[in-house]
C-alpha cells in the first residue's frame, strides 16, 4: 500500500494506492464525520463492489444511490436523484458522499457533494483506470450542458481517495486504454524518463500486472498532485494537465458525449498538439512518431474522426473554458516532458494543424 | 456613501452603500476582471433599472440576463436559463455576473457564478431591502428543491456588494416590511442598543426617510459583516443569524414558496423564537412583547399561519440544514442582543411552543 498526499493547506488530503483497499474499513471510516453515508454509483459497479463497500461501512448508516451508467448521464437530471434521495433519507449537513465508480460518478457526486445543502464532505473510491490516475484526484467536479463538457461544477477537494487497483480486473480492455491516455499525458507533460518506463512496461500494464499498475498509478497521481498542489484553481500551470482535451473535447462534443471515451478523444487530441508542436518547430518528427507510437501500443486511437472538418474543431473549440476574452489557448510541448499553455502562434499553424492528414502520417509512422 | 470591509483573508470584499450608486462606474468596473458583463435580473426591476447600470458599464459588453420574478421561480430550471444565455453569448471563466434585484435574484446570480466554468466572479448588486441587509453580504447562494428551501447551493462570496438605497423607493411597502424583519433581527441577536434605535426610527425607517435607511442598512450590514468574517461556512456563530429562520423555513415550505414573503415568515418565526426562549427563562414576557411590539410597527405578521398544527412545524423542521445528526437545533435568545445556537432543551419546550396560542398572545399584547 502506498500514501501520497495532495498538499493544499487545511484542504489537504491522502491518496491510498493498493489491492482490496475498497474492502477495509481503516482507509475511509476515519475520514467519515458524521453516522450518514451516501455511496453514490452506477448500475453496472453496483453488482460489483458495493456489498463489499457496504460491509465496510457497516459502522454507518448507508444509503446507496445507484444511477444509470454512462457519460451521457452525467447531466442534471441524473443529479438531480441524487439530491431526491439525500433528502428523501434525511442526509444532514455531517453527511458523507462516497464516489464509488468512474469519472462520471466522480464528477457528479463530488458536485452534488459541493451542491448539497451548500456542501457536504465527499471521498473517491475510482474503479477505472482513467478515474484513478485522473479525475479523482484534483477537485475538479461538475456536469455537462448541451452547449459544452463540464460546463457545470465546482472546484470541491475530496477528504481522501481511495484507489483499489483489484477493481481493473473486471475493466473492459478498451477502457483500461483510455487510462493509458491520461498516463502517457504525464509522461509527455513533465515526466520524460516515464515516458521510457512506459515504453519498457506497455505490455504488462495490459496485461493488469499488478506491480506495473501501482507503479504506473502512483507515478501518475504524484504528478498531478505536484500539479494541483502549485495551481488548484487552474490560473497556470495546472492547464498543462489539459494537453490533448482542447482538440479532444471538440471531438467528444461532436460526435456526442459517451461516443468516444473520454481518454480515446484524449489520445487523439494529443496526437495533434504532438503535430501543431512540431509545426512549431518545437519537437521533431521522431519526438512526435514516439509519442504516437506510445499511445498506439496502449491500443489508442491516433486519428481523429474523419467525418470532422477544421471548421467543426474551430466550432467547439472556441467556447472551451480555456479560452480567455476571446484568445483560443492550447497546451502544447515545447520537448518531450515540458508542456506550455499558450495563445501565442499563428492562426494558420493551427489550421494546418487541423487540416492534416493523420491517416497518412499514422500509416507512414507504421512502415 | 459608506464603505464597510468584508474581513473573510483573501476573498475579502467591500460594501458601498449610498444614494444613485447603481449608476456610478467607479463602484463597480474596478471590480470586473475582463470585458465580459451579464447582468443577471428580473422582470420587475429590469425596467426600473437596468439601462441606467447598463450605460454605467458601457466600456464593457453587457448580457442581460432577464429572469421571471418570485421564489417560484429559485429552481434549477431558471438557472439553466442563466447558463444557456451564457454559453449562447460565449462567456469565457474571466466574466462576471452582476446579480440586480433582491435575494431570489442574489442566491441564483450568485450560484450560477459559483458553477458556471467551476467559478466566476460576480458582483451584488441588491435592490430590496431584505437582500440590502441579509442575502447579499455573506456568500450564501443556492436554489430551492422540492424537498426543501437553498438545499443546493454554494459558499460564494461576491467581488463587491453595491447598495443603492434610492432604489427602495420603488419598493412595495409590504417588502419593506419583510427586509425590517432582519434589520430588526440584528438588534435582537447582537446589538441590543440597535433596538432601542429601532424603537425611535421605525416610523422614519417606513416612511423611506435617507439617513435613517442608511444608518440602519449600515448597521446591520456590519453586524452580518462580523459574525461572517468570524465563520464563513456556518460552524459555530454565523448560525444565529437564522433567528426565527427554522420555524420560518418550516411557514415556506408549508405555504408553498412565494405565498408568504421570506421576512413575513421570518418574523412570524421570530416570535415563536422569543416565546420559546421566554418559555426556557432566558428571557421575560416583557422582553418577548418588546420583541413582539417592534416587529408589529415594522408592519410584519406577528403569529404562524392558523392552519399550521405543531406536527406540519415538526415534519418540515425535521430536514432543515440545521439538524446535525439527527439532532433538531434551534436559534434562541439568552437575552435581547444575545442569541445562542442550541438542541438543549426538552422536547415538551418546543411542543408547547409549537402548540401555544399567538392570536391571544398578540391580542393581550395590543390591549
Amino acid at each position: 500500500m502506498q500514501t501520497l498526499q495532495v498538499d493544499l493547506g487545511e484542504r489537504s488530503y491522502p491518496i491510498y494506492i493498493g489491492e482490496d483497499l475498497l474492502s477495509k474499513a481503516e482507509y475511509i471510516v476515519p475520514h467519515l464525520a458524521g453516522r450518514q453515508v451516501a455511496v453514490v454509483t452506477n448500475e453496472t459497479v453496483a453488482p460489483l463492489y458495493l456489498d463489499k463497500l457496504t460491509s465496510a461501512l457497516s459502522s454507518r448508516n448507508v444509503t446507496p444511490i445507484v444511477l444509470p451508467d454512462g457519460e451521457a448521464f452525467k447531466q442534471w437530471e441524473t443529479l438531480q436523484t441524487i439530491f431526491d434521495a439525500l433528502l428523501k433519507a434525511r442526509h444532514d449537513r455531517r453527511t458523507t458522499l462516497i464516489a464509488l465508480g468512474g469519472g462520471v460518478i466522480g464528477d457528479m457526486a463530488g458536485f452534488a457533494a459541493a451542491c448539497y445543502q451548500r456542501g457536504v464532505d465527499f471521498i473517491q473510491i475510482p474503479t477505472t483506470l482513467l478515474s484513478q490516475v485522473d479525475s479523482s484526484v484534483g477537485g475538479k467536479t461538475g456536469i455537462n450542458h448541451p452547449l459544452g463538457k463540464n460546463m457545470i461544477g465546482a472546484f470541491y477537494q475530496p477528504k481522501a481517495v481511495v484507489i483499489d487497483t483489484s477493481t481493473l480486473a473486471t475493466l473492459p480492455a478498451r477502457e483500461l486504454s483510455a487510462g493509458l491516455a491520461e498516463v502517457i499525458k504525464y509522461g509527455l507533460i513533465c515526466d520524460e524518463p516515464f515516458l521510457t518506463w512506459l515504453e519498457a512496461h506497455m505490455d504488462a500494464l495490459r496485461a493488469l500486472e499488478g506491480s506495473a499498475l501501482s507503479e504506473a498509478i502512483a507515478r501518475s497521481c504524484a504528478a498531478k498532485a505536484r500539479v494541483v498542489g502549485a495551481d488548484e484553481r487552474e490560473t497556470g500551470v495546472r492547464a498543462t494537465l489539459n494537453l490533448g482535451h482542447t482538440f479532444g473535447h471538440a471531438i467528444e462534443t461532436h460526435m456526442g458525449y459517451g461516443v468516444w471515451l473520454h481518454g480515446e478523444a484524449v489520445a487523439a487530441g494529443t496526437v495533434m498538439a504532438l503535430e501543431m508542436s512540431r509545426r512549431l518547430g518545437w519537437i521533431d518528427e521522431a519526438e512526435r512518431d514516439r509519442g504516437i507510437r506510445l499511445l498506439q501500443r496502449a491500443g489508442l486511437p491516433v486519428t481523429p474522426p474523419a467525418e470532422m472538418t477544421p471548421e467543426d474543431f474551430l466550432e467547439h473549440m472556441a467556447i472551451d473554458k480555456k479560452v480567455l476574452d476571446g484568445r483560443l489557448r492550447l497546451v502544447l510541448l515545447k520537448r518531450l516532458g515540458e508542456a506550455v499553455v499558450t495563445g501565442d502562434f499563428p492562426r494558420e499553424t493551427l489550421h494546418a494543424t487541423l487540416a492534416a492528414d493523420y491517416r497518412v502520417m499514422v500509416e507512414q509512422i507504421s512502415q
